[in-house]
């Protein structure tokens, strides 16, 4: 776009694929805007058409736009009419995790080879500006670590268990007030997580990640006991996507993981998103918002629009091979449900000094003939911790399955 | 810049202005980077020259860059220098936050009319990059408020004083931790936050202010006491730059403000900054990170020199008018001395209600001859107030000063 004065330019024309919650809030924002984006950056963006399940033709749109939305969501057609609409030279954005966590190297190649822009902060986190912030502030920076709570479905739920509710109590609320779906899997399983992890872990270290490759587990299992301990232990739960240079590699993973109280994601709560990035010339930044509601995403996919017009971040670059970790290190919280009878503690606390697991601190509670162990470990390699839990949860004084939480080591300030 | 393969480019220019701390940081964190930069931007900036109090030429160093960073501080010879670089046609970035709150104008309109860039992102939160989203990711959605602890000084010094130590106490040891500088007069009497309130509420509101406009208070009369009521109230103390449309006009101000506990900034501590931003469309977005040090003031600086290298964000369009506004309404905290006698209490709440006051929360304690009354109002006029707080202060029964401190209400979720 060639520099000239405002007003000079012919409008700015933007197609629109998909019309569910978000595109129906995006286009009265675009129109609501339009003037004082056209004010602050020369051009006046204009909706040139919408394509719906009924309604409109994909190339009458792409002949008629300099820009193509995408908030169709799904694999196909939106990966063909993304890929479509950039050889044709058009500039994109999408707010679809989906497609971006599974064809994401396909979409970057074809937007680097036709020169044209991709952007698609709103497949992250909503309004929270994440993607930004990765691909421009931080190129000054090599990235060691992100941490982020971006489900905002799944948070809601933690924070309602955390004020005493079951899981399926607070799942029903979440519900109810509308922030989870009839269909809940995707959020509670972590798998939506799991495709935001993907593509924030790509953007921060530069070696693609498949959403495939992401390990991921739900948050169907915590029981309310595992909050009533946490509080004890002044430990917060929440669903914590990570991804981090680990041993030469990159380990990407999404599970419920205890945090403490100074951790800068520890106070997050409700339907909010956050993301702490982490890298030594900046210490951390941490950036938190609501999740994802129609209208913060439209917000944030006209935040790309506008972006886009003002000549905005070109797509990543070429992919860096770098090797993906599953085994890490990490300190646990481990849940047993024992007969209260002697020995127990120094067999369970023996098997556990046999594969190198250390303990940081032990609640022991007798409940009739029963007792409860709840231990947090220092730091310990996945696979050692794995382990030495089999042998415990095989042992004959085990009164339940024993239950494991990852927990994440005050390592700020 | 054209388009065209990474590696076939010409080298990115830049030439450096001062070489304090921020400068010193910079050009060994521009070489360390280059490749990288390469790799994701298509050229490698290099360093072209330095400028210091005793070596460099201006022109010389002007002759041979594509983009000039300012990191000398000061107005002068800053804003020659930096105006000069634009009317050359050379892109600018700098991280001098006194000559952009006192001659913004006059820089953005250089910027504009030459359409070369202007990037500042250093000059207000260090890392935490909130002038890349306030000019782009909120473009989609008017901003009705920013919240800032802008000041990371001021807030270690308060968290310090918060855990018990007095404020001379606590000003020492930043000063003994390289927090504070040997005359710290510029952070704790809030004139540094005035001057990134003025740089922000021009980016979110587009109107001209200057750092004159800004009505600033700093902490150098608070008093551990408050700190203790506060804890009791639930209240935490933050040094607050504030800046919001109210009643058509615009209020920025920095004041030491109480904030609840569920307030996005209630939990920073220590050196950190953090900035909230409030709109219809996005509820509220929180970024939060380390303040400014050398190091961290660097990356910022080189997250511009990126940005403006793939095409980044123009300078902020022409001013519009919207009127500053002075008197707005807060929730006030108010702390008085008095004597223990009856008919106080009832003295001082008909002075109060006849000045609309009302309030919201007391604590009273007798302390021998003396009481102290703690009291939290309502929203109200800051000027009937202080129209009340005097009235009070002249009453016979008071044994020192009257206290004020604005509270900010939790608004949030």
């Amino acid at each position: 776009m060639p520099p000239s004065a405002p007003g000079q330019q012919a409008p700015f024309r933007v197609g629109l694929l998909g019309h569910g919650n978000v595109g129906a809030a995006f286009a009265p924002l675009l129109e609501a805007r339009a003037a004082e984006i056209q004010r602050m950056n020369g051009r006046r963006p204009v909706l040139s058409g919408v394509l719906t399940r009924s309604r409109g033709d994909f190339d009458e749109i792409l002949e008629g736009s300099d820009l193509v939305v995408e908030v169709m969501g799904g694999i196909e057609p939106a990966r063909e009419y993304l890929l479509r609409a950039m050889r044709a030279g058009r500039h994109v954005v999408s707010a679809n995790k989906q497609l971006l966590s599974q064809h994401g190297e396909e979409l970057y190649e074809t937007a680097r080879e036709h020169d044209v822009r991709l952007r698609f902060e709103a497949a992250v986190a909503g309004a929270v500006p994440v993607v930004r912030v990765l691909e421009e502030s931080l190129s000054a920076t090599p990235i060691e670590r992100i941490h982020g709570i971006i489900n905002g479905t799944t948070n809601f739920i933690l924070t309602e268990m955390t004020a005493g509710s079951t899981y399926a109590q607070a799942l029903a609320e979440a519900q109810r007030v509308g922030y989870a779906e009839a269909d809940p899997s995707d959020d509670v399983s972590g798998r939506d997580a799991a495709a935001k992890m993907a593509i924030l872990a790509r953007l921060a270290f530069g070696t693609p990640v498949h959403l495939d490759q992401v390990r991921y587990e739900g948050i169907e299992h915590i029981q309310v006991d595992d909050l009533q301990y946490a509080r004890e232990l002044h430990l917060a739960l929440k669903l914590i996507g990570t991804a981090e240079r680990r041993d030469g590699g990159l380990s990407v993973h999404v599970h419920p993981t205890f945090l403490y109280p100074g951790h800068p994601l520890a106070a997050i709560s409700g339907p909010f998103n956050a993301v702490t990035v982490e890298s030594e010339a900046i210490t951390e930044i941490t950036m938190s918002g609501p999740g994802a509601g129609g209208l913060q995403t439209a917000s944030a996919v006209l935040g790309d629009v506008v972006s886009v017009m003002t000549g905005g971040a070109r797509p990543p670059a070429p992919p860096l091979a770098m090797e993906l970790i599953e085994d890490v290190q990490s300190a646990f919280y481990i849940h047993l449900d024992v007969a209260d009878r002697p020995g127990v503690l120094a067999s369970v606390t023996q098997v556990l000094g046999e594969h190198d697991v250390s303990i940081k601190s032990v609640l022991q509670r007798g409940m009739g003939e029963h007792a409860r162990l709840v231990m947090v470990t220092h730091p310990v390699l996945e696979s050692s911790l794995r382990s030495a839990v089999q042998r415990i949860g095989a042992s004959n004084f085990m009164r339940s399955a024993p239950r494991t939480i990852r927990v994440i080591e005050e390592e700020f300030l």
